[in-house]
């Protein structure tokens, strides 16, 4: 190979080089340079994979001249392919073309393993692939009665000899088909093999022949109100469909907490709720299968984050523990089990489920999911990062050190418990601007792109009406009070008399403001009430507080930047969550969204298996902080609760002066679910 | 531990010695010396596992005077156990007493883990225990919220720091209530611990507090007609019960050949089949259980030895392929499972399965299991193993190489397909002899022990009649007219002019030998016809030349002892057996019945986890030969056709002259369906 006489190689982008014999095919020069060339039938001509680009002329660069005939002829295989296929111009086949002479391969992206994936969201993190299963095409040796041996015998004895993988073992569903695909195959079959961890390798699936219809994997998010799931091919890492329904658990309880009551309550409720999730989970699959186009055989992997109660009736464990101190989980750590252990019967019995480890009993999988995605442990600066819902799990952290918590928020932050409070649906309204001169207010309703004072609103919602307040909705309503000077730094709305304006309404012995009023023609009157407010106090004094309390744990008393998280936090205006004193001062253009961040942690570990060991060693590490046993959450959360922006009366708006017109992401469609997706808790 | 002022303490029997500091717990020195003394609760004082008995006085021998206070006082623990429990006299709690000064102290055999079970068969060979799932009591940290972990993080703290076992794992049905068996021990628990070779540990049931009500595994002999089980004691290898039942599978076929039909002929025939042992299983666990007075939760491990289409079926695996060359099993390997993979409800979820490697497509893991019980790798002589049953697997060889084989003698050394033949059951002639001069017969039936001219005879048989003839008896019946001159050596039976007595009778243009008739009373005529002979003649003649073909592969003419295997062997007359050719010529008493020697090997393979690699190993190295592509069997069985052992038509005995009364095992009771147990194939 290093004979100065041979032909040198030289491949891009990795800039690898050696030289070869005349005649080395070039996925075996690959090999041996450790060059990322993908193949899954190990240089057989038949699956593609390893399609490489040579290039001709003069290379300065590389010191080489490439001739036209630097690599073998054009051959019978790749003209087969060819003719039944296509192939780009220019490709040729790695395990057909030899070579010939000096040369320059460009691998391109499509025939590299370890291809990196660049996520649609706003931060460029990209995925490079590595998922945990993978296909390989062997030609097995067929039965011999002079030297008898099973058939899985032989599938491992060609996996060792052709892949150089040993001790492979099979899922016993898989051992189950075995002979038939095998003889299907004629003794060529390709295999599905997991591998992750110490754990043997594992064939999870098998097919005869070369196969050719992909490989598939499920992040699902599995949230308290909504189950979300991206079909992700395990091959190019693309997403192949994006599906949510609502998690049906709802009719046990709105909020997690009223689940784990359910529990209590109830003999058997725990296993009632399970089967509920688990029977979701496979309309679910069956649901993105078809939208994608595929069999639901195909799904091999899945990965699922979620909070700690979600985690527990997933797996079905009684979630008691959780709802009272010290808020055990009956596991914290990682999970890797099959589709059977689960009765998730929409996938093959043999599909490999991972579920990611909790970082505590109120800190779940999600909140690792989003540690994952969002790397506060690499982050030079020292970031804040929220995924706010029911609960708000909270990290604080940078290079040397990250902490976590959890936050008992409850739900006003989602537009329960609030008066005219809403889930988040066509009708709702979801952001609102009070002009501080008129007090009047302007807002804009789910199903419609338009603001109320622009032409055409009205017709847009007459079919769904307005018909009240979504959880970003109400936390605009509150700030916007604020900045008009509705509202004093307590909290208390003030009168018609001090606030100059009719919508100021009496209500009891305090006072409301009505954004709209529909009462004449028998519909709803929309109000943010004076309980309304204190509920939103209350939510975000708690997310305030376990931010502070992380704060004190690590010594300081600022971040340099702060991430909203969660498909609710993408939808919160970060102007508006300062106002109100969700979360602590930065610069506003330090405040970013990471949209669904636990599901893009899902992503990531479903595609590439050495992210699961980073997050376990990651949550290993967190600083876990328990708020409900740390007096200074009390002490931050009554110093919390006040708004502190402006004084009382009127507006004080300091370094707040204009108030663009900015919404966050709430466009309706091109990110399926997401609407619905909205509410993870 | 080796200064030389402190007391020596010897232990016996295994003669281990040391010196430990005054107050050293004698449980504390005999782990530091490796000596093999049980404790389940880690020395707290609670399981009692631990006894030990002092010995005091003069023990030249060792070199050391015992004075009466070697030892600590008795103490309150002692005290306390002994009030509720007893303790044999002179037993201590050697986690109680402590070393005062030079001691001599015996280890029970009931204290040893690995303790020697002593089988019952007429073999000696003994079991030393050592099981793959053990007790192990644990006192487990409470949650914490400052440092939150999960219950079985904390497990698994505990079984490292208190028993030195690292890196555990739980079944996921274990995990779903560890977390209520937690609190209800109030963080005291005892788990069952399953280790097997390179696999992490595995919890596999976990109870409140210290568990005191066994651990049992199961040893199956799952047959083509019985299922027998032996329900034993994972703590003390002692068999609580044993039991057997039909396997239901008869439905589908006699035979293994017309259940693989089925399966080929009926789609979805191998499920139905698959279902219909599983539900015998589950009976069978559930009756055994109920048997031994214990709940089939305490059953935690099984092991199965099967013949390979048995073997498919159990685990749902469609076995046409061992219905035609090459006749490849989908896998050879041993498998390890849990009760969850195989459908078996009866016993718990957890439970985990040992299925014996099969050794090749013909010879099965039933043979596995033999070559286990009787070791022929181990033998200083070369020993022919003969299991017989509807397929005869044969073992040949000594320690320096085993050589295996089946050979196809279908079913007519179980009765079947014999004119008079019937199943072994009440009523059927289990044992006859003739009488040479006179050519009168003399016979046993199965439910009675006197022979036909004994008194009472006639009495004792009337309620069940005479209603046939069994494997064991037609086998009696053929060598019996060969030695009485009834017989030439091609296998005729001569007419009554040739061979002197009425019993010879025409039947179509050949003679039938007649043995009883009761058609005048309605009753069967039993006889013993040319075409029994012939189909005998058959079944002997495979049997020969499988054995032959093993001796030829090993170049040997003869061999220096024979064992017959399998329940049927058991019954088997080993000089009728010679005289008929079934199997080479040995002197008498080296010719030996091993019992149900797969079932042993099943035990043996429950209580030693390291008898399970062994096999594995041994299986790995015996040489494979297939009777069906060696044209030397065809050699063999042609020549092996005539009956050698006199020259006709009168007997000419050689070295047979007496024929002793013997019956093998055919006493009736005292082995649980035993009798049921007989037709194993």
């Amino acid at each position: 190979m290093t004979n100065t006489q041979d032909p040198l190689v030289i491949f891009t982008p990795s800039g690898k080089r050696g030289r070869f014999a005349v005649g080395t095919p070039v996925l075996t020069a690959a090999r041996q340079l450790g060059v990322d060339l993908d193949s899954v039938c190990g240089g057989r001509g038949i699956c593609s994979k390893c399609q490489i680009t040579p290039a001709y002329g003069d290379f300065s660069k590389h010191g080489v001249h490439v001739a036209l005939d630097a690599l073998s002829e054009w051959n019978n295989v790749e003209q087969r392919y060819q003719d039944k296929r296509g192939l780009k111009a220019g490709r040729r086949l790695g395990c057909q073309a030899t070579v010939q002479g000096d040369v320059v391969i460009d691998v391109p992206p499509e025939s590299q393993v370890h291809r990196q994936v660049v996520r649609k969201a706003a931060s460029a993190r990209v995925i490079e692939m590595d998922p945990a299963t993978r296909l390989f095409y062997i030609e097995v040796d067929e039965p011999d009665m002079h030297e008898p041996t099973g058939d899985l015998e032989r599938v491992a004895r060609a996996l060792k000899a052709q892949w150089d993988i040993a001790d492979i073992t099979a899922e016993f569903s898989v051992l189950r088909t075995l002979q038939t695909v095998l003889r299907k195959g004629a003794w060529k079959i390709t295999v599905a093999l997991h591998k992750a961890g110490d754990s043997a390798p594992r064939i999870t699936a098998a097919w005869p022949g070369l196969h050719e219809g992909g490989l598939y994997g499920l992040a699902i998010d599995l949230g308290s109100t909504t189950i979300a799931a991206h079909l992700t091919s395990l091959e190019t890492g693309l997403v192949a469909a994006s599906s949510g329904i609502m998690n049906p658990q709802i009719r046990f309880g709105e909020d997690l907490m009223s689940r784990v009551s359910y529990a209590m309550m109830n003999p058997g409720g725990d296993q009632e709720m399970t089967r509920a999730v688990r029977e979701a989970l496979d309309t679910l699959t069956l649901d993105i299968a078809r939208d994608a186009g595929i069999a639901p055989s195909l799904i091999l992997e899945t990965v699922f984050v979620c909070n700690p109660v979600m985690h527990h009736l997933l797996l079905g464990i009684d979630p008691v523990e959780l709802g009272q101190a010290p808020f055990a989980l009956a596991t914290s750590k990682s999970l890797s089990l099959s589709a059977s252990d689960l009765d998730l019967t929409a996938l093959p019995a043999s599909a490999q489920i991972y579920v990611l480890p909790c970082i505590a009993g109120h800190v779940g999988a999600d909140a690792a999911a989003v540690a994952l995605s969002e790397e506060p442990g690499k982050s030079e600066d020292l970031a804040l990062i929220v995924d706010v819902g029911t609960n708000a799990e909270i990290l604080l952290g940078d290079k040397s050190r990250v902490l976590a918590c959890s936050s008992p928020t409850g739900p006003a932050f989602e537009g329960a418990q609030i008066s005219s409070g809403q889930r988040a649906a066509p009708g709702a309204i979801e952001a609102i601007r009070i002009d501080p001169v008129t007090k009047e207010p302007r807002f804009r309703v789910i199903g419609c792109e338009k603001w109320s004072d622009e032409d055409g609103f009205w017709d847009e919602t007459a079919q769904s009406g307005i018909t009240g307040i979504c959880g970003s909705g109400i936390i605009e309503a509150v700030a916007e009070m604020r900045i008009a000077g509705l509202l004093d730094s307590k909290g208390l709305i003030g009168s018609a008399e001090q606030t100059g304006t009719a919508r100021s309404i009496p209500e009891g012995r305090t006072h409301a403001y009505l954004i709209h009023d529909a009462s004449a023609e028998g519909g709803p009157r929309i109000t943010v009430t004076q309980g309304d407010i204190r509920a939103i106090q209350l939510a975000k004094s708690a997310l305030y507080a376990g931010a502070r309390l992380l704060m004190d744990e690590r010594g300081v008393d600022k971040v340099d930047r702060v991430v909203l998280a969660g498909a609710f936090g993408a939808h919160i205006s970060p102007l508006h969550a300062m106002v109100l004193g969700m979360i602590p001062d930065v610069p506003l253009d330090k405040v970013t969204s990471a949209g669904n961040a636990a599901g893009t942690g899902a992503r990531i570990a479903l595609c590439n298996v050495g992210a699961r060991r980073e997050i376990e060693r990651v949550v290993r590490e967190i600083t876990k902080v328990e708020t409900a046993i740390e007096p200074k959450f009390q002490e931050h959360f009554v110093n919390a609760n006040a708004i502190p922006h402006a004084t009382d009366p009127f507006p004080e708006l300091g370094k707040i002066t204009t108030l663009p017109n900015v919404s966050f992401n709430t466009g309706s469609g091109g990110d399926g679910g997401g609407r619905r997706r909205r509410k993870r808790g």
